[in-house]
């Protein structure tokens, strides 16, 4: 057995837009681990609300008081990009009972997929388990006010995407 | 913001006995970490099934593979240990969602108690998920064969437990 | 703190038909309050299998006995309606954990836009707990007798609707 | 049917102690009606930590600057107590789906006894969503700082029956 | 592989008393099998309300139009019982995601105790989905009427266990 | 009431391909009765990954050694497809919380169509838990290795739907 203590973890997602709920969990994981990366998930199939870049220059707007998180994106499986990255630690939030039923059932397949791979979970701070970026961009959509829910220095970023063009 | 991974952490429960599902998370938690303290919480109002000492007993021949393992036992609020400890990292099993509504509450609370500590959660794999301490203890007060659930070292332990006294 | 009791309210939904469970509800809310509002909310992005004219014309029918029930349809946030409404009570119904997992997630994002905006659960009755728009959709195209879950006065008008055109 | 609003309400609970979760309930409650009674039931079987009349005094204390709310205890079954108070409205809040769970049941076994009296649900506030009276009671016994979790001025009352008599 | 369809199977439960809701699965296990055996658990650390002798009087009377139940009791183990009794089928109901949390790791420990036992699962019927004996025994000490919730015939049973001695 | 135990069984689903915990549920079905019948819905409105006659190939292939299974496939409601069938008895699985809700409103539903038809649930084995034929196509897609997810004969089947045409 491997006795070298993990250090740095993933932590994947859409970030379609980042919200506060996940600079929340990039926080926490980059105290607990020497180095945290962001990867943007881009699904060929699903094209997000924001390109990929737009994403990620958001999400490190979002995170420029963090030194020791870093971002990247991926297609296909989590599993073959942690091999990929030679890293053993999947970092992923909890809002609710039903994120722990659909995270718990990915965290297992990975397992299958890749024994050495370990989901780790961190509970949503209460403030945080109602956010999500699916409502942050229907509150947008509709003109409403989404500025509580991301961090202050994307809202205008979001807000661009969804103004109408003159 | 601290910048020092951690490489230390709790694994806090009642080990009424250790069973198989407990052992998983244990080694899955030395392949994380430095170092692993297995804490037995002694509840003062609540007798177990078998004393501290046994429990403990139990505890280190189960994990006699596991050199990063080390074992401690605590009275009073987790936090307080955790603090005594040094240590800001519990880590805790997940097997279903009644264990997660019950843990992300307590984690809340302990975040609340003392922001410091993060409770990481590891889902149960799905061979140990429905062995449970109480589960060994009912069968094994009824003469059922309980071995499958429990490390085969402390079968007997369990066994003399339960057996009739002469 | 404003102390004058809340007299009206608003049952929001998509009603694409009007089912049983709906009725239960809005009765029981007529019962509470002096008025309730039944607002039809249409997407623009996701049209209904009912227009939104004929979903309001199969709610008038099946509430004709509640004198204190009147009916409107709205696009956009439900918090700009209630606010443009100036109405502060919100009633949803709760058939299932499912339910309440996405309502709850749903009143706290709308208590965070409009904190003085509140939403009141009624827990369904078991007989219609089963009951929604979406099955009732699913057992007329497939020709099954949907009319256990639907009132009687519309039976008809769903029929026509999935009739195949002579 | 009866088309007279319902102008008062019962929040029906232990409140052993009353805990900031409790005081949002009773707030949202009393901007929503004319009056809200404060019930504390009192189960002669399961004798509670603090003497209903210490819980009472304490409630009063806590919900001071609410003009519109009363206080009461009751024993036997709560469809009783709401009869003979002749109120049809019974107000809860919800933390969690085990929450959801058990009061859903408990409200539609009381429809079943008694038809007119209708249960209310309130979504709690995510900052209190992890609070409870059981939690207080744990944190103070081992001497922790449970104030995050209660109103200021019942600390001291709460402090004061968990220290060690001299 | 055996191929001879199974004909029997066991209801275990408390029955403590009896419910409307118990009877219902009842029911639909013997339309689903040629023989049912009702088996109630004692359980020699939990005295129950009723002694076993009279609940199975009751499920007796209750169960009267059902030519192909029969009615047993026993200690220990259920997957003892069903070794003894040579049946391979356990019939329960499930009533809510509580239940089926319980009821399906009881399942799975049964079948890593004795492989050869299946647990069927019956989704109670919406009417009867409330319904418990612990309910019963919590309405009839207060004096209220259980009596939508119980046989008809029973109810005099129960009502004597709970009256006053004169 | 009938007193003839049933003696067949429907197990539907989509099985869009057959995985490792449809096997395991065809496997416990066929030592439950005297004969099960897979019948694959075809929904003309959501085209499959693999045609209905590939999924029934796949599933014969997958059940050669299981003599009291047949195959058929269905359009349209359940319940007319179990009326036409002259059987009354369907058969699932159920995974999780999530897979209950869904299925229990399902069969519900079905019994307000066709009060004579029964749905029993057996409890997918630990083992299974995670699997599906969603996340089987999502591996597959992607190159992953899907093998310990579907029955060993069927894996070059999957393979060549995945495969990048020459």
């Amino acid at each position: 057995m491997r006795r070298v203590a993990e250090k740095r973890c993933v932590y994947p997602g859409s970030f379609d837009p980042v919200t506060n709920g996940h600079v929340d969990i990039i926080e926490r994981a980059a105290a607990l681990f020497d180095e945290v990366t962001v990867a943007i998930l881009h699904n060929p199939a699903k094209t997000g609300r924001f390109p990929v870049e737009k994403r990620m220059e958001m999400l490190k707007k979002a995170c420029a008081h963090l030194p020791n998180v870093r971002f990247d994106h991926f297609g296909g499986l989590l599993v073959d990009y942690m091999r990929r990255s030679d890293c053993r630690v999947v970092v992923r939030g909890l809002r609710s009972t039903a994120d722990f039923e659909s995270e718990s059932t990915m965290a297992q397949l990975n397992r299958a997929l890749a024994p050495e791979v370990e989901t780790l979970f961190l509970p949503a701070s209460p403030l945080h388990s109602v956010v999500s970026s699916s409502a942050v961009r229907e509150i947008a959509l509709f003109g409403g006010d989404f500025s509580p829910f991301v961090p202050a220095c994307i809202v205008q970023d979001v807000q661009n995407a969804f103004d109408p063009k003159p």
